[in-house]
């Protein structure tokens, strides 16, 4: 490379800049607490320089809410030379552990609301992580933290460095540690600036949780914009209303649940601004009512979609100008698509059972496949994973869908393993294999049903092992003490499962009674 | 690099997207002629078939207006694996075959109207590039040219690759080959797209002639925001108005020269639109006075700064959005400083002569250096320019400025070298070298002396041989028959020149002269 023009690239430069050129620009809204891009770079750097000798090269996990701590750690974490692993706040005290001990985090930072989690998660590991407190009732030890310590600011030589690792539920069992690189996340973080159109004269809004495939890369797209990060801490919708016009908010991110939420709150109220409040969503496609609530409320919802493999939103529904000219319906429709890919996105395809391209008609269902810079580096430790993800340096999604004439994208069957429940990946295998687990269950089957708040719940079908007892309520609290809760399913049924000539069993028949009588749950 | 995400960024990569994604909708527009991005991306990838053999590895220039032709010139070419090389239709014949030959082009595509000037730039060379007349008046042959062509897209293993090599005056005699490569010019448009906030409903006004810096990366950019490409092969205010009107134009670029002249135009009128349309401007400051009847006609001015070595606008005055409430005097203030580093660029400095950057004081002067992807990876075929240029990676653009305590830079003085006129640049030494090659020149200094139309226009100060006779006149000529037209005094003063104890000419005597009883001519 030509030493005269080759600089790495790293998200962590735009908060470089955004210090050096609007530095005096309020950054971060916590609360009652504001720091400008001047202060947030310095404790940014702080708190790198405070990691450093507690890292020793490791990766550093963080259970955290939408705090400034959390955003800190999207910056101070890399500054420090090692991975961040931002961990779902909602997960079991087993799958803590389990992620703390797969991705060899040297230190957890975390919000005291997880004291008891975080505790019950370090008991008895062979090489627990340090502990950090940090958030609100953390008795200053944070900023104590950041007072003593000297900033630093390691950045990598190598732009496809590692990053984060974004644990995601996958399509086996246990969760797989997806590694974003430095390259990857700067592009992403463009390639959002640029199709949510933010600018320094933006407001972000933090209902999507920054440990979701780290906020879509929003801590470092909304940097990049040098507009302003307004921290939520738990997403309620009079916060949130209250939030918006408090402090002008222009952008926020979320699944359909999160804006069903806001739309249906008796504080939502249309704001007199010319420009319309702009809220990416994904996970599932925004219904034909949610879309005209929001319209009537002066939003406009960017579709986008992806995976974690994928630093989350590669692909979008990129919205044409011509559109608006056709029917509320129509632009529905148009408006349910997954799209096409982002502009950083190298291709997107749909690939056939035969292994070619599906053609473009609407019709023929293939799976979607993407390529590009922001895919993933690989799973962690994983490289068996990796190399079935992507074989052939396309990464498979596992999802179906058909090829539009226009080259727009839309999902008719979300992977059979995967159910989206408020934006929140379950694995159906997951939840099977502790259900199986217990004593008086022979066979069972975990599909999502259709659910009006959450978009979907998983139920359960089981085959009560011969002569063994177990009601519907102790299924569910058997699942509850051991995964996440959202994952237990809502319902569970008791009898045969249909079956194949050949044993398998049919999990299609058990969505379609599901489904009965509804849209196709993805479309 | 991971073979899983690892894609080399180029701008070509943004027409293979906005074909396969916004394919139906116009990219094009040239007269009564429109293509769609489907249309363009056929047309360039035939362009780039038909110029595979023809190139034969070697770049190929383009000498045209702003058609269709030079705009699928940006992708074609460089899709055919070779550099491409925009030539400036002002210069005059010396300069346009020495450009051929030290680039040693393989072909030259030109437009009819250049005619003439090829045939005597090509007369007598000893490899003469292949000729391909294309335009208006070709009689159809880039037409069958590109209809007998087998398509190609060459895209390079590396994304460090040469995508163009763009001919600038400098600061020494002869032109100076500055080679962009596909990373910086991808992240360049990216950075253009960001800070002007296109998107697809946008429509760009091709007022900025694409032979300079390829347009500030507009060809690419405007590409990537799938937008539209209004061409306008003369920058003439009236047809620019009826386009604006007509193609719902959103945005467009060019020197303040430009701007005035559209500003000052009888057809000059505020469209009715919600949005202001966008004009990004540099080589000179904004006046107040622009600034004003622009706000008026409800022109938004966005004022970027940069050189041919920096792909243009690697700096610019990002608007603050807390200075919409300061009063008009002051925000022109503001708005004529250069600013700070784009959102790709890594930093701006700027360093006093003791090598130490100055303190961010608006008054200690020093000279901007840039450092980034988006520097150039150095002058062709001439390792010593490259290495005088950024000795340290710096890039050190020989221009004197401050630094302002908000860490926005402006200039105080353009490097001593460089005339702005009307947006082209003019190195004095170059006009020097010329006028004293006539017999009856002893010595000669060559100033930029404010000029309401052009911003500066070039002034001789000349002393006459002992015995030789010389008019202002013929000076002139004299020049204008050597160098570009643009190049020649428009006045010259005869006498003695003041000299320093050591006999150096005080050229900073003669500026002061020229700009008496006006604004420093570049603040």
């Amino acid at each position: 490379m030509n030493p005269l023009s080759f600089e790495p690239l790293t998200p962590l430069s735009f908060l470089d800049r955004a210090a050096a050129t609007h530095g005096k620009r309020v950054a971060v809204v916590d609360g009652e607490q504001r720091w400008t891009y001047e202060d947030l770079h310095d404790r940014c750097q702080r708190l790198a320089g405070a990691l450093v000798p507690l890292a020793a090269g490791r990766p550093v996990a963080i259970l955290a809410p939408n705090t400034h701590v959390m955003l800190e750690a999207h910056f101070g974490v890399p500054w420090a030379g090692v991975p961040l692993v931002g961990v779902n706040t909602r997960l079991s005290v087993d799958e803590v552990r389990y992620i703390l001990e797969h991705s060899e985090s040297s230190v957890l930072v975390h919000d005291p609301q997880f004291d008891e989690l975080v505790a019950a998660a370090v008991d008895g590991m062979a090489d627990p992580p340090l502990i950090v407190r940090a958030g609100p009732g953390d008795g200053g030890s944070y900023e104590a933290l950041l007072d003593r310590a000297t900033p630093a600011a390691i950045t990598p030589s190598n732009e496809s460095a590692l990053l984060s690792i974004n644990y995601t539920s996958g399509t086996t069992g246990r969760p797989k540690g997806v590694m974003y690189a430095h390259r990857g996340a700067y592009l992403q973080s463009l390639a959002m600036l640029v199709h949510t159109q933010m600018s320094p004269a933006s407001s972000y809004l933090w209902t999507l949780p920054m440990f979701h495939c780290n906020g879509w890369s929003f801590p470092w797209a909304v940097t990049a914009a040098t507009a302003r990060h307004v921290c939520l801490h738990k997403v309620d919708a009079a916060d949130a209303w209250r939030l918006i016009d408090e402090e002008e908010v222009t952008h926020l991110c979320g699944a359909p649940a999160v804006l069903t939420m806001l739309l249906d709150s008796p504080d939502a109220r249309r704001t007199a601004r010319d420009r319309p409040i702009t809220f990416a969503t994904g996970g599932a496609p925004p219904s034909p009512t949610i879309l005209a609530t929001a319209n009537a409320l002066n939003l406009e919802v960017i579709h986008v979609y992806g995976a974690t493999e994928t630093y989350a939103g590669a692909i979008l529904c990129d919205w044409q100008p011509e559109w608006n000219d056709l029917p509320a319906d129509r632009r529905a429709a148009l408006r349910a698509r997954q799209g096409v890919p982002n502009v950083v996105t190298t291709a997107a395809r749909v690939v056939g059972p035969d292994g070619h391209d599906v053609p473009a008609d609407g019709e023929t269902m293939g799976e979607i496949r993407l390529r590009g810079n922001t895919v993933m580096l690989g799973y962690f430790n994983d490289p068996e994973a990796t190399a079935a993800a992507a074989p052939d340096g396309w990464y498979r999604s596992g999802d179906l869908g058909v090829l539009h004439p226009d080259g727009y994208i839309e999902l008719r069957d979300r992977s059979k393993d995967v159910i989206i429940s408020g934006g929140e990946n379950i694995t159906s295998v997951e939840v099977e294999q502790v259900i199986a687990s217990h004593p008086a269950v022979l066979d069972v089957a975990v599909v999502g049903a259709p659910d009006d708040r959450w978009g979907e719940v998983p139920v359960a079908y089981v085959v009560v092992r011969p002569g063994g007892t177990v009601s519907e309520a102790e299924l569910i609290e058997h699942v509850k003490a051991r995964l996440a809760r959202f994952k237990a399913p809502k319902r569970v049924t008791f009898g045969e499962l249909p079956r194949t000539s050949t044993g398998k069993i049919q999990k299609v028949q058990l969505r379609e009674r599901e489904w009965a009588g509804r849209q196709h749950h993805i479309a």
